[in-house]
């Protein structure tokens, strides 16, 4: 297995196309709105060799027998869900970031399943494809980053319906060899910085659709594959600090390499096509997709928030009032709210299904109630952190002025809080408040497994169901037809 | 096994002193405000040898070899846990009225593990008295009901510092074969309608409180033990209606069966105690009792839950708006609030932990989550269910007006909704709605398990921990001392 | 002006049609359930006459020239509205109950405006009829209750839709003199005490409905006019309790009124008729309605908030923990929500809009602001005083018990709480807090003024204005055509 | 009355000593982190000439008799506090960002009362030289801007009791001429732009913190006033976007003008001292300054959240979904939160208070009460936004990519929504939303009026009364002592 060291080696080979503010960036490894993201992706390689953490970061594989990165580990047991939801938890209390790479676990996990249904109803050889792509993927302990969101366009309009038919990623020429695909994907988190790209249908389709229902992997730096970074406010940031300022100090702005990824006409050959016109699998890859990734927000959220609980404390004793009873009642709500998340999380692992294939995917319903809680606990937790906080997680002067040797002396006079802290401490505490309540969550909540009416949708269709009227109904003594 | 109609014979024989309405009530079986509640009880007989249900509602005793009802059965496994955290979401899916039989499976399971503990530390052998009370209560199929919370008095004070020494059950006589007993216990569901009486002390008692820690059990109708009934507005209601408007028909008022529990001068004898002034085991049974009322709570409220989403969803088809788009977010709301609930509770049952003696009890911190969701979650869907339901909750006239010659037409012509379905149905609904939302729950939702802050104190002992603040001190680059 | 005694003498000489639990009750005036009712209707007289509030509860009649009660005055200033607001709060302070009165209130202001704009647009005298009818209620200072909201069978059809044609009230036959109207009102508080019902449509009409469309005044006591009593769990308590279990103990029970109204074709002579046929007024009917009912919401509300208050406060020094954080924080956030249901009201009466009439109707986005918080607010309220409260609000033994010379002393001994309060006011304050929370408040709360989703349309349609999108635009320096 | 331009062109003179990322800056008025900030400042004085607005934003002053600037003028009236919130209102509704000049006018009307007060009590003359120090300002059509938050330190300590003295700004030299002062003001935003600063306690003080009681006004350009500027994230964005990532285009990074502003000993003369050692007005000052602050927070909060409305609104559109019954349901529910906290802010004014000086002060609960709602519903209407939103809010490339021949096209294509909007207009709106989100709310919310435990301490006092116990003794017949 690779180390942190060598996989960023291998990202300044690939050499992927990439604009940032305009400009094409040759080495994208070293720029300073990347690199925060990049540590945390190396550190997915780093914590599976750590033996603290080997255990939960690495798996053995049942395709190649060896350990392998817990990401690129398919999930076949209902301890397999357990502890990604746990990882994820354990994840966001080290780095507080994305950890990157979920997108592409969910799509592994995604169409091993869904290549061995359709394998099963048409004869088709997807899975075996499959199966082999993985195994090379586990073998060289490879980064892969799903490609799902199409840009959509007009929302009301299905993939063949819109204006323009390349706003969903779709087959505009087919070969002997393979096909030519055309579009693009938004929010990419981390592509730019993978090896592999999976690319799978991020809508359901009808048969009119099947240009639409392609699904493939592709090289991180192949040919008409371009890459246009994201301009956040941590973005911004990252322009301007070197440390203090950006808050998580090593990890931030861990968005850094988000992008709109567009496929300018890009052949795929036979090999590493995994579905081919199949509409009706678009669903499953959906669902399942979606469960997953709204299972491990259930570690990652309370994770993050784990840190914000921290951050609140030492800011209550930075400001002299670490027992203060409002304090307490604050952290003691974001907790609430965190275990509450994870709560359902786990239940959804509790309540899995497993699938033809083997592989285990969570409840729907309960992943969506813990996503929909995930949504709503986390601003709440936002705001009681930045309440507890104050102006100065928004009104502190930049680091350089910290570092000025005309005017450091009166922000280290003046931003002193209670004894004995230093008053630096309390500066960089701020910061790390103000980045993480500004930044990239915002992002990561809402979109990722959905908005708040896909969750909705989940639930209601598992919860206004005959069987529960039928429940009232006998009470009441009536027979109900 | 007993048959409910055995166990009523049981109650019958027993005739326990009851007070009900300033009266003595000889024959309490018989009495409207106590049937219902006996018809739950008796159910939890009656499931036990339902073939349907009998895999969930008994369970293999360690002790006796035989099945045993699963109230009565020690929680041995985290399959155990789950298995009681989704009997009890069945059970109110059927009966949408309390079990009763909870709180003696608390103590059970917490004595057998709290005897264990200290006839381990001390030499004592309560352990194996307590397993002789058991087996015999397995292999005769008992009732056992836990005595709990003494009436407290002020609450700023604990036992022995109180104005009347009395205000917590504590022993006044010490005998060579026993003691005596004197107190009350307040909020005693079932108790009356019990085959035994299993007491323990309700606070975390200290060394001057040392004729207050006394764990006991004691078989109803022991003289000196009187039941002063509850009147609650089901209570109220049960005196005048005969079937319509019980709303839930057969099992209303479920607290019925609630008494305030005296203990006028109780004998009781040495190999019948459990306890007698072991201080400090009370903090232990206090947390141990707490975490599994607060557990299957969790199994509890979302099965009432669900019943309410049945309701609700029969009157939007009365009102002829089933598919009103309001009406079903408002559904899918009360599917959210209840899967949040019972998600925790799995989850906690999922970080149990086992106690010396092999008890399995779960996360107290998740089981916190879980009740305090509880009530502000069933606020919510009162609300939304009562919204749904419109003024007729509250404004129906009687069963007795409906039936009546003169004036029932109008009833039957103008509560007429939509076709196809008849009057009475809708009627019989709103009825349901009314005692559902207006009823017994407010006391379990405050009481059972804790009220809010009790939760809250459970849940800030593990969140404002100093583990939490070095991880944030980890992300700005702070050693942390 | 009249006494509340003398309008007593009233009521019993109309001798209404009266039905409750299936009798015909001739004698309605002593019943138990119609009592505090009763007391609390008699109390709108008194109080009129009391120094103390006849500034706030009477006014000047601009048609009579002399004071009239309140509830018979029309909303002719800015004032008038902030007072009415206030009004309602000092008599829930004082009451803890419906004031019943203000139905008809909303009726009078509603048919005087909309009376005067039909005869302006038709050439009709309607105005100049219901100015007559008006100035007999003031100056005979009589009780004129609102019949309102029809029974409605089908909500998705509309009234000409139903299976049955009377589901809503209509004119069955048209004479030379008047008009024979058939149907029924559902909710009809105080209906059955009032000296004159006031008929108005409680639906938007089409041209197909103009049978419908028809408003009118008759006497109480009328042929044909005949009420089935509500049965709520009040109602049944009523029947049971004297004093202590009554909890608010002069007007508990405060629906005791609610009858469903039947107009088993009954007559209405020519000049009180004050609508017929102009289906085109019924919206502006039922929007001033609902700003109004919505508006003193907002006063009556905050009112009963501040006895939970009071109430909580009272309980928790008889607990001995009058200064623990946790209560004071619920206290605080009663407090906080009753005045943000109270502000929008007042803001709603600062926004006030003069009908050409000269009435003046408060701002109904506003308004229904104001409900929807009422509704949110009072289940937080109720939650937050039942947590202070305990499981005694819910388990306390009957009246009866507490006089009996068996029990009774059990119940003096153990129900003690901290010194130096007295056993019973404890018992009191529980049973008040039972009786606010479970009671009569869910129907007024959902049902008066509208349910929630009324209170949505309100506020949707003068929310999402085009305005709204210019500014985003402007913003952005887009110009949006 | 001075233009916007000839403000800037005094400021330009006044040459400030700012430091802005560790450099001084002198030309502060150009820097692209303070120029929006500017924009907004200087619209202060253009709306005061737009004939369209004169009416709100100014008004007649009774001290010279002409008209002034509404931000200097003293709230004499009932109508004056009402037009405050409505001109907030209607600002937010233009500007989308803060009027920065609001802590002037609530330290004008603060001093304006307290000097008063002092002056009856004590003999003093302070009210006098404010008066003339007033007549000034509004002649000359001055920004005053207030220094009210001192640093702090250590919370749980008063101002003398800090380990250094000078962490609440105060005396340290007394002269015949005047008083020298040292000590810095926190989170003061505008300062730098402003004519002149008036600075006043910010802390209840007691008899040993003589020389912290101490309020005087000082022009901003005065040697030993020193600003560090902030650098929040809206900052760093300023430094890279020149337009469309501005959001905000014209008055983005609306607090880019906040500073730290240390007193390096400052020589204050005695006509510009308003309160020398007068410990007890502290108390009353920050009373009126907060329910001030809290009550036009009351028409800013919502007139932001109209912004909000009218950009969800424009999503949804470009997204193709205008009609989807969740997207109006979500702005709905920012339609109410808004007028929530409007109408809570509006019954603060209506029932203010009046000062011995005739400034009218809004009802401090009812202020309270606005503001925290505010706080909690502005981060539901960021949530509600965002999940409109989607992603594009955080994952938009900057708009250099979009005016890059390289690969504007692919966003051109790619990032188009519904037709007919041209993309370049979506894009616009999703950082008008990323913008109001993210940015410089979060620290006026939690700090402007001080954060929540401010707020329900004020609610608390309020709330928490004995006559509130008394009105649920009364209902339940006792009477209480």
């Amino acid at each position: 297995m690779k180390t942190g060291a060598e996989y960023i080696a291998d990202i300044r080979k690939i050499e992927p196309c990439v604009y940032i503010l305009g400009e094409r960036v040759k080495n994208v490894v070293d720029h300073p709105i990347v690199r925060p993201t990049l540590n945390a992706t190396a550190y997915t390689f780093d914590i599976a060799q750590d033996p603290k953490y080997s255990n939960v970061a690495t798996a053995t594989s049942n395709l190649i027998g060896d350990r392998v990165n817990r990401f690129n580990h398919l999930l076949l047991s209902q301890d397999d869900l357990y502890n990604r939801v746990e990882f994820m938890r354990l994840w966001q209390n080290q780095v507080a970031a994305c950890a990157v790479r979920c997108t592409g676990s969910a799509a592994i996990n995604g169409l091993y399943a869904s290549t061995y249904d359709v394998d099963k109803k048409r004869g088709t050889e997807y899975h075996k494809r499959f199966v082999e792509f993985l195994k090379n993927v586990q073998k060289n302990d490879l980064f892969v980053c799903s490609g799902m969101i199409d840009v959509k366009g007009n929302r009301s309009l299905g993939p063949s319906e819109q204006a323009d038919p390349d706003l969903y990623v779709r087959v505009v020429e087919r070969r002997k060899d393979g096909v030519v695909v055309r579009g693009a994907k938004a929010h990419q988190t981390g592509a730019a910085l993978s090896h592999e790209i999976l690319v799978v249908p991020s809508r359901v389709l009808t048969e009119k659709d099947k240009d639409y229902a392609i699904a493939f992997a592709i090289p991180n730096g192949t040919k008409g594959l371009i890459y246009i970074f994201q301009h956040s406010l941590l973005d911004s940031r990252a322009l301007v600090a070197k440390d203090i300022d950006l808050g998580n100090i090593k990890y931030a702005s861990s968005f850094g390499g988000t992008a709109l990824m567009v496929f300018d006409d890009v052949f795929i050959p036979n090999e590493r096509i995994f579905l081919n016109g199949e509409v009706e699998s678009s669903q499953t890859i959906m669902r399942n997709f979606a469960s997953l990734a709204r299972m491990w927000e259930g570690g990652c959220r309370p994770g993050v928030m784990d840190v914000l609980i921290g951050a609140g404390m030492a800011i209550a004793e930075y400001n002299g009032i670490p027992k203060a009873s409002h304090v307490l009642e604050k952290l003691t709500e974001i907790g609430y709210l965190g275990e509450a998340i994870f709560g359902s999380a786990i239940a959804g692992c509790k309540y899995c299904w497993v699938s033809p294939s083997g592989v285990h995917f969570p409840d729907p319903k309960l992943c969506s109630v813990s996503k929909l809680q995930a949504i709503h606990n986390f601003y709440e937790a936002l705001k009681l952190t930045l309440d507890i906080g104050g102006g100065l997680a928004m009104t502190m002067p930049s680091e350089r002025d910290f570092k000025s040797p005309e005017v450091g002396k009166y922000m280290e006079k003046y931003l002193k809080g209670a004894d004995p802290f230093p008053t630096e401490q309390r500066i960089r505490m701020f910061r790390l408040i103000e980045t993480l309540a500004a930044g990239p969550d915002s992002c990561a909540l809402h979109h990722g497994g959905g908005p708040m009416e896909a969750q909705r949708i989940t639930i209601r269709q598992r919860t206004i169901t005959e069987e529960k009227k039928k429940l009232a109904w006998a009470l009441i003594g009536v027979d109900g037809k």
